[in-house]
C-alpha cells in the first residue's frame, strides 16, 4: 500500500512550513483564557463541580451578550429590510418604515442579498457624511471619502496594508500606544510592519505625551521608516478621554514628524467623565486651520459594535480618509473591491446609528430613552468599578472615563511572580488564570496589551448588568486578597 | 505660513511610497469597465442622450440585483432574529420561528448583535456538518473541522494567508486555472506568493488535464516552491462540470506531486447539463480509500452568495478543513480570531442554506417551489445563453454546465486589435468597452480572467430575467457583427 510513499508522506502544511507571521500573530481578547473560560463553561453544563456556578465573561467589550438590550427602531428597520413583506404590517412604526425603504432603495434588486458598491451603500455614505458634518459642528464631509467596512477592525488593517513598505532599516514602522488594543499589534505581526511602542502615563491616567512620542519615534528612526501613528480615543484597554489640547499637540506632531494619523474613535459616544468630552481628530484639526486641515493625513474610524448600540454581530463600520493622495485613494478602492463589498446589514445597521429617529418622529421617544439608559447605566458602572477596585490594597484604578474598560493596575507579590515565571507564564496571566478557576471570572491579563516592564493589570469590562457587576467586582477583591495572602 | 515647511510639505502616503503588492492587485470584475458603467447609469439618470435607456450588468454573479427573488422562509429566519418581538407574530409559519429560535439561543444574550465564536456558531457548524455528510453519502464531517467565513473570498485568502512562506526560489507558489475567478490572482499578488498558471481545455469544454497540471508544476518548480493547487468546481468563469473520473486524476496528482487541495465548492448547486453531476472532492476523497484520504490535505468552500439563493450582500460562507495538520489548524483559529468573528447575520443565513425546510414542515413546499423556479430559470437561461452566442459568426460558446457564466470565444479583427493596442488596451477590453457605450450592455473582458495568449473573450452572467437576457443577447450580437464588419 506504501509502494509509492503516500500513505506515510508527511503534511504539506504544518507549523514548520507554514507562514511566519502568521505565527507571530497574537491576539489575547479571545486567546487561552478565553479557550479555557468555554471549558468551564461545557463542563460546567456537564454537570462538573466547580466553585462557581457560571462563567462572567468581562474579556470583550460584548453588550448583548452582557444583556445589553438592542435598540428597538434600529431592529425594525432591520427586519423590515430583511423582510419587505413587513411592510405592510401596520404595527411597524412609518418612520422604521421609511427608514427601510431609503435603504432598500439603494440596494440593487431592492434587496440587501445584492452585492453593494465595494465603498458602500452610496445613500449610507451620504448619511454617514451628514453625520459627521453634525458631530463636528459643520465641518465639511463629502461622502466620497467615506468607505463602510467590516467592523472597524477591517478598515484598520485595510489602511495598515496600504502604509507597508520597505525593507530592513526601510520598513514601515507604526507607533501605537502601550497599552494598547492587540488588534493593531496582530495586524503589524501580519504584515510584517514594526512596531513602536509609545507608553500612556498612568501615573496622568494614562494621558498621551508628547515627549514619549518624540522618544519613540527617535528611537524607531535607528531602525525602521516611522510613517504612521495610530490613537485610541476614548481608549482601550485604557478608559481615558483625549483633552482637546493634547489632539491638537499630537496633531503637530504628527505634521511636524510626517506622520499618517489612524483616529480610532469607536468609543465616540462612551464618555462618563463629566470633567470629559469627545473631540474628534478632524474637528481638532480643521479648527487648526488650513496650515494643518489641508496638509495633515488622517484615518478616523468608527463602527456599529460599541457606544450605545453595541450591535458587534452586524460587523458594520465606516472610515472616513482626509488628505489621502488621490492615486492612493484609487487603490483603496481597488483593494476593497477584490472582497466585492461590506455585509449589506451591517451598512443598514450603520445607517441608521448615524440617521437615527429625528425629533417629531414616532419612534423618536423611545430611542433617546433606550439609547440614555444605556448610557447611563454605562455611566454608573464606570464609577462603581473604579471605586470598588481601589477599595482593593494592591489594586489601583484609574477612571474610566469612557470607552467600555476599565484597565487597573494589580500588586502581585515575588512569590507568585516567581511561581508564573518557573512556569513559563506571564505573572499577570497567572494571576488571571486562577481567577478563572476559582471564581469563574473571565479577565484579559495586561500582558496582553502591553505594558510597562515590571507592571501588572487587567482589563475588564464594565458591560455586565450592574448587580452581576457587584457581584464580579465583589469577588474579584476577595480573590487578591486571598491571592496576596497565600503568596505572601 | 510655510515657515516650517508644513503647508507645502509632500503626502506621506504617495503611490511611490505605499506598499507595492497592493499596487500589483488587480480585480477585473469590478474594474474600470464597472467605473464606467457605473458613470453611465449616473449620465442617463441625469437625462443625457445614450443610444440606450438602462444599463443592464452582466459583470458579476449578483443574483439578487438581476431580479432574482429570495427564499421567503430565509427572510422570514432572519427578520425573526433581527427583531425577536415577531416571534409573537401569528402571520409567521411555526418552522421559522423554531429556525429563528434555536440560531438565537445559540447567540450571546439571544441577539445577533453579540460576538460569535471567532470559528462561528457551533449549531451552525454542526448544521453544516450534517448537511455535507447528506451530501457526500455519509462521509462524516466533523463540525470542529468547519470554520464559517465571510463570504467564500474570505475564506479562500485566509487559506492563502496560512501557506505562504519562503523567498526567491523557495517561494510558494500557486496552481489556478487559467481562466481563473480573479479573487486568486489579487491574493496572490497581495501576498508576494508565485502564481502558477495552468490552462483549461477550451476545445473540450475547459476540461482539466493532468499534462497540463503537470507541465504547469514542472516549469513552476524551476522558480518557486509549489505548494497548493485551487480548483473551481463548478468553473467560474467557464461553467464547466467536472466529472468524478477527473476529481479522482486531480486527487491522485496531488498526493503524488504533495500539493494542498483548495476546492472552490461555491456552486454546487448550480448544474444545469443533464450529463453533468456535481461530484465533492471531499466524497471522491473518501471513495478513494484511507491511502488518500487519511492524507490529502483539502480545504473546501462553500457560500451563501450563489446556487438557488444567491444572498451576496450577507457576506456568508464556510469552509471545511480535512486532514490539516492539528498545530496548522490551532494558528488558523488564532487568525481567525483576530477579526473577532464573521458577521452573524450571514451565519444565520449559512445555517439556513444547509437546514432548510424539511417534508412535513409548512415552509416546506413554498421552499420547494422557490428553489426550483430560481434553479429551473437557470437552466434554461443557460441553454439561452449557449445556443444564441453559437448562432454570431466569430463568437463561440462552451455548454454552460453550471455556475452563472458562461466565457465564450470572440474572434477580434486585426484592425481592432492594432487599434486597441495603439490605445495600451487589450483587445477585449476595447471590445466590452465599446459594446457598453453603444448598448450599455457590461460585461468584463476575458483578459481579466487570464485565457491564452492570442484568444479572446468575455464573462457574462446568465442571471438577467429571460427577457432582458433575450435583448441582451441578440444585442451582443448585433453589436458583433457590426463590430466585425467596421473592422474588417
Amino acid at each position: 500500500m506504501s509502494e509509492n510513499g503516500v500513505s506515510s508522506r508527511a503534511k504539506v502544511l504544518t507549523i514548520d512550513t507554514m507562514n511566519p507571521t502568521v505565527k507571530k500573530v497574537e491576539y489575547a481578547v479571545r486567546g487561552p483564557i478565553v479557550q479555557r473560560a468555554l471549558e468551564l463553561e461545557r463542563e460546567l453544563s456537564q454537570g462538573m463541580k466547580k466553585p462557581f456556578v457560571e462563567v462572567i465573561k468581562a474579556n470583550i467589550g460584548d453588550a448583548h451578550a452582557m444583556g445589553q438590550q438592542p435598540i428597538t427602531f434600529f431592529r425594525q428597520v432591520l427586519a423590515l429590510c430583511s423582510y419587505p413583506e413587513l411592510l405592510n404590517d401596520t404595527t411597524f412604526p412609518e418612520d422604521a418604515k421609511s427608514r427601510a425603504r431609503r435603504i432598500l432603495q439603494s440596494c440593487g434588486g431592492y434587496s440587501m442579498g445584492s452585492y453593494s458598491a465595494s465603498q458602500g451603500i452610496e445613500s449610507v455614505r451620504q448619511d454617514v457624511a451628514r453625520y459627521i458634518e453634525r458631530r463636528d459642528d459643520g465641518v465639511p464631509c463629502d461622502p466620497d471619502d467615506i468607505y463602510l467596512t467590516t467592523g472597524a477592525s477591517d478598515g484598520i488593517v485595510t489602511v495598515l496594508k496600504l502604509l507597508v513598505c520597505g525593507e530592513g532599516a526601510a520598513r514601515t514602522g507604526v507607533m501605537i500606544s502601550i497599552p494598547q488594543y492587540p488588534l493593531y499589534s496582530a495586524a503589524l505581526a501580519e504584515l510584517s510592519a514594526v512596531q513602536i511602542n509609545y507608553y500612556l502615563n498612568e501615573e496622568t491616567c494614562w494621558s498621551m505625551d508628547i515627549s514619549e512620542l518624540q522618544r519613540a519615534l527617535d528611537e524607531a528612526r535607528r531602525h525602521c521608516n516611522p510613517r504612521a501613528l495610530c490613537i485610541i480615543n476614548p481608549g482601550n484597554p485604557t478608559g481615558q478621554v483625549q483633552s482637546r489640547q493634547c489632539i491638537e499637540d499630537v496633531i503637530r506632531f504628527a505634521a511636524k514628524e510626517r506622520l499618517f494619523l489612524m483616529a480610532d474613535e469607536v468609543y465616540q459616544d462612551n464618555v462618563y467623565a463629566d470633567s470629559c468630552k469627545f473631540h474628534s481628530f478632524k474637528k481638532v484639526l480643521f479648527d487648526m486651520g488650513p496650515e494643518y486641515s489641508n496638509t495633515v493625513e488622517l484615518v478616523s474610524f468608527h463602527s456599529t459594535s460599541k457606544c450605545y448600540m453595541g450591535e458587534c454581530g452586524f460587523r458594520g463600520g465606516y472610515m472616513e480618509i482626509i488628505n489621502m493622495d488621490d492615486e492612493v485613494k484609487a487603490q483603496l478602492t481597488k483593494l476593497v473591491s477584490v472582497r466585492l463589498c461590506p455585509p449589506v446589514p451591517g451598512q443598514a445597521l450603520m445607517d441608521l446609528v448615524v440617521n437615527p429617529p429625528q425629533t417629531g418622529e414616532p419612534s423618536y421617544d423611545k430611542f433617546i430613552k433606550e439609547r440614555t439608559a444605556t448610557l447611563s447605566a454605562l455611566a454608573e458602572k464606570a464609577t462603581l468599578t473604579e471605586q470598588v477596585l481601589n477599595t482593593v490594597q494592591g489594586i489601583s484604578c484609574n477612571p474610566v472615563q469612557g470607552a467600555m474598560y476599565s484597565f487597573p493596575r494589580i500588586t502581585i507579590p515575588e512569590k507568585a511572580i516567581k511561581e508564573a515565571t518557573d512556569n513559563g507564564q506571564q505573572p499577570d496571566m497567572f494571576y488571571c488564570m486562577k481567577l478563572l478557576e476559582e471564581t469563574g471570572i473571565c479577565l484579559v491579563p495586561g500582558s496582553g496589551f502591553g505594558q510597562k516592564d515590571g507592571t501588572y493589570h487587567f482589563r475588564m469590562t464594565i458591560l455586565p448588568p450592574k448587580d452581576k457587576l457587584t457581584i464580579l467586582l465583589n469577588k474579584v477583591k476577595e480573590f487578591h486578597q486571598k491571592f496576596t495572602q497565600q503568596y505572601s
